[in-house]
C-alpha cells in the first residue's frame, strides 16, 4: 500500500507518462521460438533491467507496436497479455498499459533488500525446476556413502544414543586446551603472516616435523623436501591418483577396502580392479589379459577393514611388481601409531629403495577428524606434480593450523598423546573382547586386532545377519556390516565394531543393550 | 664398531654358525629373467626378511647350493658376487660366506629407530631415481603457476620488500581479537563436537547466516539448503565442472581470465573454450560448428582482470542461451563487496528464474586468504551430487572455523569488516590512483575500477612493455602483466596493480622506486 501511493504522488508530481521506445527490439523470423514469445521476452527483460521503475512509464498500443515492428496486432496482444499475467504490466482505465510498480521480480536494488532485518534467513527458493539436468558419469559411478551418515551420526556423539561405529576415534581425549594455547603462541609469533596466502607445499616447520617423526617411529626413508601436507588421507589418495591416472586406466584395492578409497578413485575417474586379500595381504596375482595398474593403493600396517599385517614376502613382492611394471604403491598408513603388541612395524615405504611408494598418514585418527591435516611423503620425481594438484586444487591447509601441529609436534605433545591414546585404546579393545565375549559370544567369533579401532566379529551362524542388521539400526548401536567394504569378495558375514570412542560404561551398555535384543531372537 | 664387537661376542657365546637352507627359493627356467638374476633376488629378499640379523648365518657353498637346485656353479656364483658388491654378504677366510651384518637396508626394526634422538629430522632420501615415471595428461595439461610463487612471495609481506601484487587483501586489518574470542566461545559451547567428523554440506549455523547475508546483500534467492560450504572458490569451481562434464566436455570462460579458473577447470579434465570480452561482459557468440558448452565460467560483478561490469542485457542474454542449451552459468562472485560507487549490483543468480546459475563466493578477499572457507549456492537439482563430491573429495571443511565464522556473521563483525575495508580500499584507490598519474602518468593510463583490489594500467608506449616487466621483477614491485591472464585474447600491453594490501606510505614509496627505475630508461 505504502508503495503504490508513494508511486501516485512521484507520478503526479512530475507527471511524466513518457510512452516506452523499445527500441531493442529485434525480432527474427526465422527462428523456431515464436514471435509473439521473442516479443514477450525482449520486454520483460528490458523492463527487468530497472529501467522503468518509476511505475509511470506507458507502454505504446498494441497497434502503434504492431506496425513499428511490422507484426500483427494478435502478435503484440499475445505477448502483452503474457506480460500481465506474470505481473509485469497493469492497465489503467482511459490511460493505457503500465509498467507494474513494484515489479515482480525484488532483485532491482540491493538497497532494498539491505534495510531488510539482519538475521533472517531468506526463504525465497529458485521456483522453477531445472529440466534435464545431467550429472556427469564420474559422480554418478560414486558409490553412495551410507557411512557417510554414520559420520553426521557419529558427530552428534555417543551421547545421541550411536555407539560402536568404526573409526571413530575418542576425540574428547583431545588436548583441545594445549591446542589452543599453542595456537595464541603461533598467533603472537607470526600475526599476520599466518593469515596469507601460503606455502602449497605445506608449512615447512611442520614438513620438518613430520620427516623426524617418520624416520624415527615409522622407519620411512625422506627428508622434508618430499612431505606434502593435505587436507587428509582422501585428499592424499585424490591428488596421487590424479597425478598418476588418465581418465579410465586401472587402480588396484583391496577388496574388502575402506569405503572412501573406492569413492576417491571412482571421482579420479579410475578403472578399480579389487584384488582379493589373503593372510599376507594383497594378493598381486594379474590375470593373463589384465592391463597393468598405474596404482596400486594398500594399507600393509593394519589392512582396513580386516586387520591383516602384510608379510614381508608380500611387502617385497609388490614392490618388485611395482618396480617391474612402472606401477605405484600408495600406502595408506592410517593407523600404525595404535598397534597395542609390540612396535609398530615399519612403513612399506622405509624398505622401498626404487621410490616406487606414496606414503600417506593422516592426524584424523591420531587427533581429531575435525583437524583436516593428513601428509604425502612422495617419491621425489612425483612431488613438483603433487604440488601442482594442489595449488589447482584449493590452494593449501589452514596456515594456523599447520603452524600449531608443527608446535604440537616439536614440543612433545604429539608423542604424548599417541602413547597416552595407545594405552587407552588396548584397555578399551580388552575390556570390548572381555564384555563381548560374554554377552555375545553365543553368536559372533571375535577376530582380536593388533591395532586400530575396529574389531571384527564373525557371525556364527550366517543366517543370523539380516536380522541383527536390523537390530543394530533400531537401538543404535552401529557396526558396519563387513559386506559394505566388499566390491567382488564374498566373506563370511560380520559386523565391524568401533571400540576407541567409547568408555567402558558405555561398550558395556551396548553390548548389553546389543544382547538383550538378541535374547529375544531364536539363536 | 660397537655393533661389531657386539657381533663378535654374540657369535662367540652363541657358537651358532647355521647353514641357511634357502628353502624358499623357486627358480623358473620359462622366465625372461635370467636364473642368476631370479636367484640373486630371491635371497636378497629372503636376507631382507629380517632372519639372519645375527650375522653368525653362513651361506651354503655355491657347489652345493647348485646341486640343491639343479644349476650350475656358474650361476650361483653370479648371484653371490651381485650379493657381496650390494654389501648382503661378506667371506671369511677359511669359513665360508656370511650374511653380512649389519645389512646395506636400516629397515629391520622400527626399535632401532626409536631409540634415535627424537626432533632430528632424517635426511636420508630415497637414493634411487624413478625411471619411466608418467605424469597424467590432465596434470601436465594444468599452466604453470607463476602467480603461485608471487602468492608465495605476497605470503612473506610487503616488508620482504614485494609490493603491488594484484589480488591480495589487507590482511593485517584483520580482527583477529575478535576471531580468536569467538573461537573459543564457539569451542566452549560445543566442546568435542566440533572435533569430530562433520556434515559434508556444512555447518548450518553458517548456512543459515549466509543465506540471509546472501539476501539482503547480493539479491540472491536462496535458502539455507541451497548452500554447500567449501574450501575457497577453487574447490568451487572444481566441485561444479567435475559434477556437470565428462572428461574432455567444453567449458567456456572469460579471456583474460582468472588464472587459476583455468587451471581448476583443466585438472577437472574439461576442454576450455575462451571467449572474448567486450564492454558488456562475456560475448556469447558460438561458431556454427561448436559444441554447447556445459558450463560457463563468469565474474559478472566485476570481471578479473579487466574489470567490467556484466550489462543488464548481457546477463539475460547469458541466461536465455543457457536455458535454451541446457547448460549452466558459474558466477564466481569474488569481491563484489569491495563496490566503491553505489550499491553493489545484485548477483545473476538473482535474476535467474530457470535454476541455472551455481552462486559462489569466497572468503579470502572479504576477510582472509588463510581461513579456506568459500561457499556455493547451487540450483536444487545440483546439491546432493555437490555435497557428494565434497564427501569423497576431502569431507567437509573445518568445523571449528565454520562455526567460528558463522558467530562472526550473526553477531554483525563481519558486516563492520566489509564496510570498513571498503572505506580503507577506496581511500587507498584514491591515493593510488592520485600518487601513479602523478609518478607515472607519463607512461601509463590507469583504468579507474568501480569495484576490488586491483587496478589495470594500460602501456602508453607498447614497446616499453618487456623493460618494464623486467624493471618490476627487479625491484620487487610485483603487478601481474595483464598478458599472463590471457590465453587467446590479444590485448594491448597493461599491468594489474594491486593496491589494498599496502599503506599509503608503501604504495608510495613503490611508485616513486618503479618511476625513479623509469626514469632511468627512455621513454
Amino acid at each position: 500500500m505504502g508503495s503504490m501511493s508513494n508511486k501516485k504522488s512521484l507520478a503526479k508530481k512530475r507527471r511524466r507518462r513518457s510512452i516506452i521506445a523499445f527500441e531493442m527490439i529485434r525480432l527474427d523470423r526465422m527462428s523456431t521460438e515464436p514471435l509473439h514469445q521473442q516479443l514477450y521476452r525482449q520486454i520483460r527483460d528490458e523492463l527487468r533491467s530497472g529501467s522503468f521503475i518509476d511505475g509511470a512509464s506507458r507502454l505504446p498500443s498494441s497497434r502503434a507496436l504492431a506496425a513499428d515492428l511490422g507484426i500483427s496486432r494478435l502478435t503484440v496482444n499475445l505477448a502483452f497479455s503474457k506480460l500481465h499475467a506474470e505481473g509485469y504490466l497493469r492497465s489503467k482505465a482511459k490511460s493505457g498499459t503500465f509498467v507494474a510498480y513494484p515489479l515482480p521480480e525484488s532483485f532491482l536494488s540491493a538497497d532494498k533488500f539491505a534495510r531488510r532485518t539482519a538475521g533472517r534467513s531468506g526463504p525465497e527458493a529458485h521456483p522453477a525446476t531445472v529440466s534435464r539436468v545431467r550429472i556427469s558419469d564420474r559422480v554418478r559411478a560414486i558409490p553412495d556413502q551410507r557411512v557417510g551418515k554414520q559420520f553426521d551420526l557419529g558427530a552428534t556423539g555417543a551421547g545421541a544414543g550411536v555407539s560402536l561405529v568404526p573409526s571413530i576415534p575418542a576425540v574428547d581425549e583431545f588436548p583441545t586446551g594445549v591446542w589452543e594455547r599453542l595456537r595464541a603462541q603461533v598467533l603472537a609469533k607470526k600475526g599476520a603472516h599466518l593469515l596469507r596466502y601460503a606455502s602449497n607445499r605445506g608449512d615447512s616447520d611442520l614438513r620438518n616435523a613430520l620427516a623426524a617423526y617418520l624416520c624415527d617411529f615409522r622407519a620411512a626413508r625422506c627428508h622434508p623436501e618430499q612431505i606434502v601436507i593435505v587436507g587428509g588421507m582422501q585428499q592424499a589418495m585424490l591428488i596421487s591418483a590424479t597425478a598418476l591416472l588418465n581418465p579410465g586406466e586401472p587402480a588396484w584395492i583391496e577388496d574388502p577396502c575402506y569405503q572412501q578409497t573406492r569413492r576417491v578413485l571412482t571421482l579420479a575417474d579410475a578403472r578399480i580392479i579389487p584384488k582379493p586379500l589373503d593372510d599376507q595381504g594383497i594378493m598381486i596375482a594379474r590375470a593373463p589379459k589384465e592391463p597393468f595398474p598405474k596404482l596400486i593403493y594398500v594399507t600393509p600396517s593394519h589392512q582396513f577393514p580386516l586387520g591383516v599385517t602384510m608379510s614381508f614376502q608380500r611387502r617385497t613382492a609388490l614392490l618388485d611388481f611395482a618396480r617391474a611394471h612402472n606401477t605405484f604403491v600408495f600406502e595408506d598408513d592410517y593407523d600404525a601409531e595404535f598397534r597395542f603388541t609390540g612396535p609398530p612395524l615399519p612403513s612399506l615405504q622405509g624398505i622401498d629403495h626404487s621410490g616406487r611408494v606414496i606414503y600417506a598418514g593422516t592426524m584424523s585418527k591420531i587427533l581429531c577428524p575435525s583437524l583436516r591435516l593428513g601428509y604425502i611423503v612422495a617419491p621425489e620425481p612425483l612431488v613438483d606434480s603433487f604440488i601442482k594438484i594442489r595449488s589447482a586444487m584449493d590452494q593449501h591447509s589452514s596456515p594456523i593450523d599447520q603452524a600449531t601441529l608443527a608446535r604440537f609436534i616439536t614440543e612433545g605433545f604429539f608423542l604424548s598423546h599417541v602413547k597416552r591414546m595407545r594405552k587407552l585404546y588396548s584397555e578399551r579393545r580388552d575390556f570390548f573382547i572381555e564384555q563381548f565375549n560374554k554377552l555375545l559370544g553365543d553368536r559372533f567369533t571375535l577376530q582380536v586386532p593388533e591395532a586400530g579401532l575396529n574389531i571384527v566379529a564373525w557371525l556364527k551362524q550366517e543366517e543370523d545377519f539380516q536380522m541383527i542388521r536390523r537390530i543394530t539400526l533400531d537401538i543404535g548401536v552401529r557396526p558396519s556390516a563387513l559386506s559394505f567394504f566388499c566390491i567382488e569378495a564374498k566373506l563370511k558375514p560380520a559386523f565391524v565394531f568401533g571400540f576407541a570412542a567409547w568408555t567402558p560404561a558405555q561398550i558395556r551398555e551396548s553390548l548389553v543393550k546389543l544382547a538383550s535384543a538378541l535374547k529375544t531372537r531364536p539363536t
